[in-house]
């Protein structure tokens, strides 16, 4: 039989906390799971630092991606097989994209793509038509089939219906990370009625489109967004531990190219620090060898690595203070200055970070990322921008809400040993007591 | 102000998916809490293998830890305070040995014990007792203050109600794990009616006992704990990656004594090898380490450690079959010599698991390990043992269960590339069709 | 097109909080639905009285009618559908039977069925036989269909399979009741993984078997019956309440029976006095009826009528004690004695309640109840009875646990402006301070 | 010992499935509970006609009581007690009046204060403080103790910070409902962190205030409660039964003051028909009572009352239009006109009804109703109106919106044995097919 309608003769069931179970019976599915790029998921944090805030936010991204696979596969075969606008044979392409679209992820991908310049997306692709695992069984589906998923993770395939399944401002990828990251972390937010949602997605050519009378459910689910990502996804102390972790790689960078002899050789960090970074070297990378050299590093010569690595370590983060970079540059030159003269060096240990999010926006064509609004399917068939049906979306819509900060060790700053008359300046400005 | 008595100014929370949350008062607990051994328990799963079961089993140490100190929390501040029979002095006492009773867990403790005879029980004394920041805060408290921490931990403190919250048949260890293990397996036991428990909870003079009308409660409670056993903690795919473990420290152990030269050096294996593993070297072990050697390790020269290492790290596990050692001893010694004649070394790949637990027990003087009861409160003030009172829990009561199986690594035999014929031979012993 | 195939243009749902959604597709299935015999289950409490204890329990019958269909819907649909063993000819006839089984229930059935000697089961059978709104539905179908849905009803339908679909120690009306009053009265017993059981659930010639992967979860089933009996169903306050409730009937009754002239004609009560009930008359009864009347009944001139409508409109309950009706026959002929002098008929208000259960059984051919045992489909297809492999099953096999309570007025028996020193009497047998 | 400080010897509590358990430990409050007045409210439905739309939402006004009185109890008891700002002589005050503020409520409020011009907070008032069971416990406490309550509930009391607590735009009434109401019709919205909004409230002199960091938790309860708004208690189906309850007893009123014979005496009707309805009167109204008349007015002679009776006792309901009675007079003129010619009378069987919300607002003086802010705590001990602070709350704050629709008999309609022409007309108009 043809690999790509094999079914499994039982079918398989993971236990899952927040699908209750995810069904496998394609033995395509089946075979990716086992390949070892995507077992490599189990060992990067689908949030990343958020542990250190939410200390339940420890699962992986291979849950995430195996959630993801599930949500699809519950609307392809329950509810748009048969409709006329569903072409089943996209069914499987629909389920490899969906399960692989994070594959390429490495541990702590935010930092590292920042300080190394790398970019996950592109991994992805290079995993699904690499010389991978992942790509012998889509192989053997078709010669084909490998550049399809490809295109259709980078929203280049050319059916926009199944691009917009996966991607979209209420693709699978969310319905399944909200719902994860609140029962994960806990929270009361995150919760909205994806069955119901589920149950109104229709196909239209170009688009997944929501009936009408779901209008309401998807509010809700805009609504939790919302609340996820300035509750959990940008909690500040989340963003503390995500700014020493950058400053670790960072110094560790610096060193590097400063010549710097490591007591310890890190070598699966040289292609990093060089910033040529090949697939083989990228599969190897995952966080436990993050920490393992995080916790060699506690020990090294140069105290500022050593300091953010036990800082790191031990969860002893940085404190924080509202800033508007926009007015208060000058009060920022002037802690930079006092931070020196502290002997505290500012690049390390004055760090301002900024989150920005837009909760939802409707077609704005030209823009840098332009975005596929949400359609509702009206009684009359017509389709209508969901922001011009509800006002609550509407009252957030295209609104960018951006919030700044600036990160210092209060404890440093504390230590009278040293330097005692700066340092009282600068906790003054910083209206520490 | 005493330390021992020292608030917060604002009482801190942390949000907890099984307890909602978790609420700290007390300036020692907090203080526990930052210190870098109790942080490491954050590098250590809590049901080590299980999430290549379970994928949402990712849930660390440190998440159980502070759930064990919520638990008491509550029964002695809402429970027991004000209660004759209770000594508020023991209250901090109370608390910390819940926040610590896990302290000394390394990585997969089971297979680590089991290869390099350690004892985890013995590392918690050791870091309660020695040079550390847990000594350090401990000690702020009253300079006798670990030592009490340490005996309620051994069992062996003189206020036997208090090692009973901590320790016995239906303590907040077990409540807190049986809830927690089912929230992030997302299975359906392990549910029981805790705060019905907490609320009738009485103190007596040396144990915890149970007012009567909560019996069905507790019977609940000692159902949910024999299902978890069995369908969580000693399900028979979380046995094979423990056997897989188990054999890959077994063969690194081997090599190293055999003089193997390793490519990377496993410098912190060095001790674990000779059996001489400092509190130094040990606080140094987490997970993240050990995935970092299993990482290398799959590159080594040695096939067996190789081949070990990459089951593990890409989930490629060992099947199994029912196996009864009493009465297939025979089967086993011809399967052993198939193997070696197969070339496939039965001391790493046909491996006996056991599996075994007592679900509930009275007391039996003089058995092993003797078991509190849990004692029933009647209207009429006496203590009955709880399976004298309950059909339910007298039926499983002292009844130890043992299950025997067989581990074997499937794709070797059906790779008839080699050894066609023993391969066969082995196949049709096991019947593997 | 044939009525038996009519699907909705398009699917309707019923938002359930025990199943999330109920799903309609047939149109015989909604036609049924909309039934005045079926919608008058919305005028009947589940849980009868219980909802005085617990007070939570206040949904109808008709909320659990709706939670059958859907488990049967699953079942059908899901997991049996293509199976060679299920005969697709019985999907419907199954959906039917399940929606309707509960259909003769009326108001606090079991007391009505005590005084009145009714039979709901006798009802059922008429409504769905009879000339009703149900029965024309069913004649769409086919002349002989009604019978058939009756004789699935009545368990007398030749296919055994579809009956034990139905009623069984495992069937769908026990699975949706048990989560049912689980999630109404809020407690934690319950519980079980309900779709783990289906998707064991195998179809055999004469009954539905079990596979053995989901012994542990029937077990959890069975345990959680065994809870909800005792802790729910036959709480002492809640059969306090039906004990007050069968004697307000058994008064009414016996003044009907003596001339009395009532107030207010409870004319809707007279056919069940003569216990000469129509199906017409049966069909008006339902609970706002009967408190209409209790209501009204708080104004009669008969004190004992008037005392306990009083009694059970404002839930001035009954106390109770434990009592053995073997051994203390005679203090409570002694009881009966000085209730009598003191004024305080014991017809009425001394009362002995028993409850008894029996949790799981065998076959035990030639029992007053044959009861068809759990079977589980061994990997070897055989079928083993389900006590044989599970021990915590075979604990409370055929083990039936009877409870007796004797019911007093505790009010009347301190109130000591009569007859004081005969109630002291009373109180001091009852040990009552 | 004075009876308002009297504890229960042994706690009291409640199974309640949405707080877990209601905890009662005043004499007073076990007193009030037990009163009939109270259990009175266990025959009232909290959401009226709502469960013919969402089956499960079969729950009384006694839950909800029960709830708001436990959400009051853990806010003085838990946060509150000890704060300077709060006065605990205010206490038990506060937990009567959260216990008694819906007393007054009748069976199908809405309707019947419509149509016979009710007042269900007069009748609140009237029963704490007329001859009642209530007001008998009450006095107890002190001869001015039923006048502060019914103050709390009326809004008059001089205490603003009490009144707050039990009527405000987040008051523990709400916030019990929305989560009540969720949970008892399964439904997803209604979820916010009632456990956190608790920990942040505050006294202040004239009002309960919420710390800033609650912000998002309160941001959450408002959409709450607009999509509770939107989708449950006005969901036009639960309208269209509210409207017909409306006019049945309309019909019934109409009759009575026509001289109609009615078969069966309405006697608890006589004294609502003639709008002269006493506190006795009144008690004796229940639902029971209600759906009694409505069982036997199926029987009447006149076709109307008979005919809305029927509709609903089986729920079968009228179907409704979109409607803008600004732009559409003329349409229901001509309706009205054509509806008289096919003899459907318009007064019964073409209704407008118009739900309205206004989900929060700010101060505004000088308006109809003059709503409290809700107001935020920021760091510095400043208060900041919330919509000022919260971007989501601005967008909905003062918005009223509105929705009408039209009400019609569709099966009438569609029923062509009389009037054939003219049906066709209405049913064009109505765009019916």
């Amino acid at each position: 039989m043809q690999y790509s309608k094999q079914k499994l003769s039982e079918e398989k069931v993971f236990k899952d906390p927040v699908h209750r179970y995810i069904h496998v019976r394609d033995q395509v599915i089946w075979d990716l799971i086992g390949t070892k790029e995507f077992q490599r998921l189990r060992r990067i944090k689908q949030l990343g630092t958020t542990y250190l805030t939410f200390h339940g936010a420890e699962h992986s991204r291979f849950n995430h991606s195996l959630g993801v696979y599930e949500i699809i596969r519950r609307i392809v075969d329950d509810v748009f097989e048969g409709r006329p606008e569903w072409n089943d044979d996209e069914r499987l392409l629909s389920l490899c994209a969906a399960l692989l679209h994070d594959l390429g992820h490495g541990p702590f991908s935010h930092s590292f793509e920042k300080v190394f310049h790398l970019d996950h997306e592109h991994f992805t692709q290079q995993i699904i038509l690499g010389d991978t695992e992942v790509n012998g069984v889509l192989m053997k589906v078709h010669k084909s089939f490998p550049k399809k998923v490809a295109e259709v993770i980078a929203k280049t395939y050319e059916n926009k219906l199944v691009v917009s399944l996966i991607s979209s401002q209420i693709d699978a990828d969310r319905m399944d990370y909200l719902q994860r990251d609140a029962y994960f972390t806990g929270v009361s937010y995150g919760h909205f009625d994806m069955e119901r949602i589920l149950r109104v997605m229709r196909p239209r050519e170009d688009q997944v489109v929501i009936k009408y009378s779901g209008m309401h459910a998807v509010e809700d689910y805009i609504m939790s967004r919302y609340q996820m990502y300035w509750q959990i996804y940008f909690h500040p102390v989340t963003r503390s531990a995500e700014v020493i972790l950058t400053k670790i790689l960072h110094r560790a960078k610096d060193l590097y190219h400063t010549g710097y002899k490591f007591k310890h050789e890190p070598i699966h960090f040289y292609s990093l620090f060089k910033e040529q970074v090949t697939l083989e070297d990228y599969l190897k990378l995952d966080e436990a060898v993050i920490m393992f050299y995080f916790q060699i590093w506690q020990e090294e010569e140069d105290p500022i690595l050593r300091d953010l690595s036990e800082r790191f370590m031990n969860r002893n983060l940085f404190k924080y203070a509202e800033f508007d970079p926009a007015k208060e540059y000058k009060k920022h030159s002037e802690l930079e200055a006092l931070f020196k003269k502290a002997g505290i060096d500012p690049e390390y240990y004055l760090v301002v970070d900024s989150s920005s999010d837009l909760p939802y926006d409707f077609y704005r064509p030209g823009e840098e990322e332009e975005r596929l609004p949400i359609h509702l399917l009206m009684k009359n068939q017509e389709l209508r921008e969901l922001s011009r049906e509800s006002d609550v979306v509407d009252s957030i819509s295209g609104k960018r809400r951006t919030d700044h900060k600036l990160y210092y060790p209060a404890d440093l700053l504390f230590d009278d040993s040293t330097k005692r008359n700066t340092k009282k300046q600068i906790r003054s400005i910083l209206e520490l007591s």
